[in-house]
């Protein structure tokens, strides 16, 4: 008999029909023996509609009562699903935010969670209950609603799996598991059985959306084993677990590519200490999230200076960057939006040599020419142009043998 | 300087354009200098709305869930009339129930206030703020979500009206104030200026619903002058107060008038001790509020018992009162649906003698005759036959002359 903490999104609750559904699924689980805890998200859509009624009242509508009203549609799942269980015959409960205690910064709408008081959760659960939490809603400690920002029940589940040290996170969602890379891209792409925090780390925040980045940090951080799974199959999905506990061993185990950046040149920059914070500073100022930066010496005490941002600020950007090179007195600035950055990500590489060279090779034998590259400890990315960014995963996925268990 | 508690209902909180209409209404009373603390309902439809989800689920869904589930209108219309101040220029803050500390038993569905906490709503007044509190919702000591019933949000606002000892409980209504009768009944009904709690109870529990019947009785507990008008103009309407704060001193002050009775006589009960007790146990055990029960001598050892039930009770009432005369003995059940209760209320009749002949004369008068008769200290209510009812409401307004001021 396990302790089993069970998320469900938006989709997998949409309806009655649906929760009636995920009623059945907690309730199976509950049949084996196991204590359950579900945390679920609001209703499909339920969310961006009340961000939606909001905007009509202000275009930056205040943002503490902002979460006050985003946190009615984690409200109205739980308590839809703790009615139906009980209908069904079930012992279940529900919690909000604050009663499940769940302590947060009063960040109001992109919350971090500080601390989960079990004792609640624990005792209803020893009183033979379904706990149902409201998933992305915690309160500060003046009891001000906050809400953890998009995918945050999520977050919300790794840490209360946390707090109640339960034996699993389950996240129940629309697709079946982490794949090596995106099926759409590359019909070799397999399901992997695991993978460790940092590569998915890594591959979340290279932009495969199945989980939210601190949910993840929270999983690492806290030793929590995540199953991520599809609600509408029985099958195993992918677990998230310590790199100790890794069963298959690969050097790579994912290919991740993203084609929402851009990238900008400043040529010809003086090669001075102070450069870089007189061009970046600006660009952080004005809310902008730098990604690559790359700096390569040059002849005659010149350098270039490539950077990527969102391509959405792009244009913003760029203007930045043309009064930045006025201001230094450098030739001129290039833009591109035409790029994508391909990643391979695996903790193997750590030990393994050899990785880096694969990749390039493999790029090379296409003729994909690569602009420019960055590298952690488990990560290599190349930017290309964008129109090679599914071969350019195709080839990589070949090159690992990731179709291969 | 004032400390004002205004409460708006569904109606007035329907859409964002009602919303912004009420959020106007409370920055001018905020600009003449006075404190606000704003009590608001869920939007028109909405509970009705959530009611129907949850019976999708069960017919009888669980009582706390509901209640989770119902708060999310009131929370709903808070954050928005939050935002909307804020939008103008207003500091404003919301506070859900729990928030602003309105400690309830855990009667779900039908909570009572047992207190409020005012040190949140104080400090934030005391920050300048106009506040904003959910109505309807409380929570209890363990820190379950509860509700107070239909109409609970006037309780809300007499509660917090009293907690933070307020000037005035101004209560935002469709109607604009207490009439002497029914208007759509008489022509001639004349808007009260004042209207003591005693009365106000007396002509809610009879069918004035303007009011719930809870909030008069905390409003005459902690002596809270409460204001009833109009959301949709700017006059006076109507002060519910002290007795000994009445300014205009009328014997009777209102003609209520209720059809949704019906009316039933055991005939020829054995007049013994007990047998009333042996009636109205098995009806009380249904749940079937009786209303009037009126019992005389008569020949023989033997009585008529008469008494009224909600007209919505009536075919089980009956099916009840014929097991009863059986298992008793008696002769016979007689029924009538037809029936209409006539009152009037006013506290000056404690101090006149002869409101009850007049009464009974002016009906006299016009040939209606009078089937039962109750009375409490500032009351008089007669059953007559349906059809005469408004004429019996027109004939009692001019015998007591309610139309002059």
């Amino acid at each position: 008999m396990g302790l089993i903490v069970q998320k469900f999104g938006g989709t997998s609750v949409g309806d009655l029909e649906r929760i009636r559904n995920v009623a059945n699924r907690v309730a199976k689980t509950r049949e084996q023996g196991h204590q359950v805890v579900v945390i679920l998200s609001a209703m499909a859509g339920v969310t961006d509609g009340l961000i939606a009624k909001a905007q009509e009242i202000s275009k930056k509508p205040d943002k503490r009562e902002l979460d006050v009203l985003l946190a009615t549609g984690e409200q109205t799942t739980a308590a839809l699903m703790a009615m139906t269980l009980r209908s069904m015959g079930y012992a279940a409960r529900s919690l909000l935010g604050f009663q499940a205690e769940v302590l947060t910064d009063c960040s109001y709408g992109d919350a971090r969670i500080i601390d989960i008081g079990a004792g609640r959760i624990r005792k209803l659960l020893e009183e033979d209950n379904i706990v149902i939490v409201a998933g992305f809603q915690g309160c500060d400690n003046d009891g001000n609603i906050t809400t953890l920002g998009r995918g945050g029940s999520d977050t919300s589940a790794v840490a209360v799996a946390a707090a109640i040290n339960a034996n699993t996170c389950e996240i129940y969602t629309d697709v079946d598991g982490i794949y090596t890379t995106d099926p759409n891209i590359c019909s070799k792409a397999r399901k992997l059985k695991h993978i460790c925090y940092d590569e998915m780390l890594e591959m979340a925040s290279l932009g495969a959306k199945v989980l939210q980045i601190r949910s993840v940090e929270f999983a690492k951080k806290y030793n929590v084993p995540v199953h991520v799974r599809s609600s509408f199959n029985e099958e195993e999905g992918t677990m998230v677990v310590n790199e100790d506990e890794m069963m298959e061993r690969l050097v790579v185990s994912g290919i991740t590519c993203n084609k929402n950046e851009a990238k900008i040149t400043l040529r010809k920059v003086p090669d001075q200490p102070g450069i870089a914070a007189k061009v970046f500073t600006p660009i952080a100022d004005a809310g902008i999230i730098v990604d690559m930066i790359v700096q390569n010496i040059r002849q005659g005490g010149q350098t270039d200076l490539t950077f990527t941002v969102p391509e959405k600020d792009f244009d913003q950007a760029m203007d930045l960057a043309r009064k930045i090179a006025f201001e230094i007195g450098t030739e001129e600035v290039l833009g591109d939006t035409d790029i994508a950055k391909v990643s391979v990500t695996g903790v193997g590489m750590k030990n393994h040599t050899g990785v880096a060279a694969k990749m390039f090779g493999a790029l090379a034998a296409e003729n994909i020419n690569i602009m420019l590259i960055t590298t952690s400890e488990i990560r290599i990315s190349c930017v290309v142009m964008e129109k090679y960014a599914e071969l350019a995963v195709r080839v990589l996925h070949d090159a690992f043998g990731l179709d291969k268990e």
